[in-house]
């Protein structure tokens, strides 16, 4: 059943090459939440667009981009796997309203407001004291909302999440988390959030990094089902999905670029520590084409019916994204340029 | 019959504002070729498209984007002014391949390879020495091609524009010129080219700027139509269009800006001179609602027939944007994001 199901995975960092992107046809993975941006700017995040349209041409019998759920619905018809981006940071926007527009037009689907420091929008997790949502952040919040450009508070701190959830006129997700009672962290989500956020009509994604698991890269597919299985019995099945987190084969530089960026002049070790610097080892049980059919299996022997587990390993990703994409109004309607393969 | 017609200005860089969108809905216009760069680049045309996102939201009632020929004949359907984007120079691409599909998913149908100096890809019609098309211009001339964005060689030299007609497999055009046997100006064009252009399907259109117009200001609209019948003579008259190049209401700033952009330490004055620095007086018969209704019924009235007419105001701009704005390959066809009006 699980290779008829529409499976989604709302964040990876892969290494995007051909070889990988075989791994993921091989997974049965329908779509991807690719990250495109953690720190680039407007100028900089062009250039990762460009990069990712040679990508689709070089790659065009594996992949294809998504700019709505209608496209995902043809890469499940067509054996290709969609892909679709995602900033983790409000960087490419800069200090531009207007800007959020132009990204989503660009194929920019969903954005969050911080990643782990104060951004111009919101409080990331990592600083002390949380101020919530900015000035500018209300007008973009706003303005996300009227384009249909979705907002996600993975990186952000518990009070800007609670506003976020709170002034957004559409629900919001959190990409790729886990609920802290599972595993405390910075990055990690109490229920306070966790409830707000699906009683709005928000998603939360499971995260399979290692560092918001219990016992890390010891965590057993059971102890993974078991927290998911718990946040069903809190907010129930529909506002649960996968977001992993996967970030297989890259280089320790990126992970300094992830945690680094331009901001710091000493070595920011993010989730990590000065003895503890690398990215952490994989699941065994998620780190190939079989990841997410092992949690489908997973799922289903933890007691999590066929039905629910195919909502949470794709349906309901595929569901919020298709409202929360939809601009406010569409009275008009422009044709789309067809990118060629 | 001018009512029921398709009529399209292939080139404007007037002062966008709600009163001059007023006096284009006025007019019959049923899609404007709307300048959006003169020397900026890629991230100052971001802010050039977010402008432009806030009118087509301020002024939903008169105008809408133009992403392709369906959107004309939607545009032409409810009543409303289409816009579609070109650039007069190669600035928004900078020195990167990758940005040319990058800026055509943003809505760049239409780029010049050069603006009157010499570019990274071709040789301007003021410089002194023409190269040709440049190494990196023979691969933007190919990116072009095969995105679907439409090469325009109204402001380049003639040995330049002679070989992008013939580096280019599909048909180019001349969004804005004269043929020099009616005015010689460095921006008019020769038999040569025009024979050229013509031949692999391109197409030229006539500019009403006084520069480019015998007897300048003075130009009458009968001495205009008389230049559309010889050159209907010369190539016939599919292959002709309009493209007014009407600067109406814009400051003595933004001719400067045009002319010297940021290369120029002393004042270039263009087509005009110290003595002649301004704008020149407008055409009285081409300044407001009435302009291409005036042209459509000089042409009637100089002899050619309804049809032919209809097709130099507007049906050959149609045909050939539909035939240049398809990508070569639309194997992958993604969904077009619904832009709020």
């Amino acid at each position: 059943m699980y290779k008829k199901r529409i499976i989604i995975d709302g964040l990876q960092y892969c290494r995007w090459d051909r070889e990988y992107f075989q791994v993921l046809k091989d997974s049965g993975i329908t779509a991807v939440h690719a990250t495109m941006v953690y720190h680039e700017n407007a100028r900089e995040t062009l250039t990762r667009f460009a990069e990712w349209n040679l990508r689709f041409e070089q790659n065009a019998d594996l992949i294809m981009p998504i700019h709505s759920m209608a496209d995902v619905a043809t890469a499940k018809r067509v054996g290709k796997v969609g892909i679709y981006f995602g900033a983790q940071n409000c960087s490419p926007i800069e200090d531009e309203i207007g800007l959020i527009e132009v990204m989503r037009q660009q194929g920019l689907l969903i954005m969050q407001l911080t990643y782990n420091n104060q951004s111009l929008l919101a409080t990331g997790c990592y600083e002390q004291h949380d101020s919530g949502i900015t000035r500018f952040g209300k007008q973009a919040i706003e303005e996300m909302n009227r384009v249909g450009m979705v907002i996600d508070m993975s990186h952000s701190a518990e009070r800007s999440t609670l506003e976020a959830i709170d002034l957004s006129s559409r629900p919001i997700c959190i990409s790729h988390a886990n609920p802290n009672f599972a595993h405390h962290a910075l990055r990690n989500k109490s229920n306070d959030v966790i409830k707000a956020l699906t009683a709005r009509g928000g998603l939360i994604g499971f995260s399979l990094y290692p560092f918001h698991l219990p016992n890390g890269s010891q965590c057993s597919l059971e102890d993974f089902c078991q927290m998911v299985g718990k946040t069903a019995d809190l907010v129930g099945v529909e506002h649960l999905g996968i977001g992993s987190d996967l970030c297989l084969n890259q280089p320790q530089q990126v992970l300094q670029w992830m945690r680094n960026g331009r901001w710091s002049k000493t070595m920011d070790y993010g989730e990590g520590s000065a003895t503890n610097a690398a990215w952490p080892d994989a699941l065994p049980w998620f780190c190939g084409s079989a990841g997410m059919e092992n949690i489908y299996n997973g799922l289903i022997r933890s007691g999590f019916s066929e039905s629910e587990t195919g909502k949470i390993l794709g349906e309901n990703w595929f569901n919020f994204l298709e409202a929360g994409l939809a601009p406010t109004s569409n009275k008009v309607v422009h044709s789309a340029w067809k990118q060629p393969a």
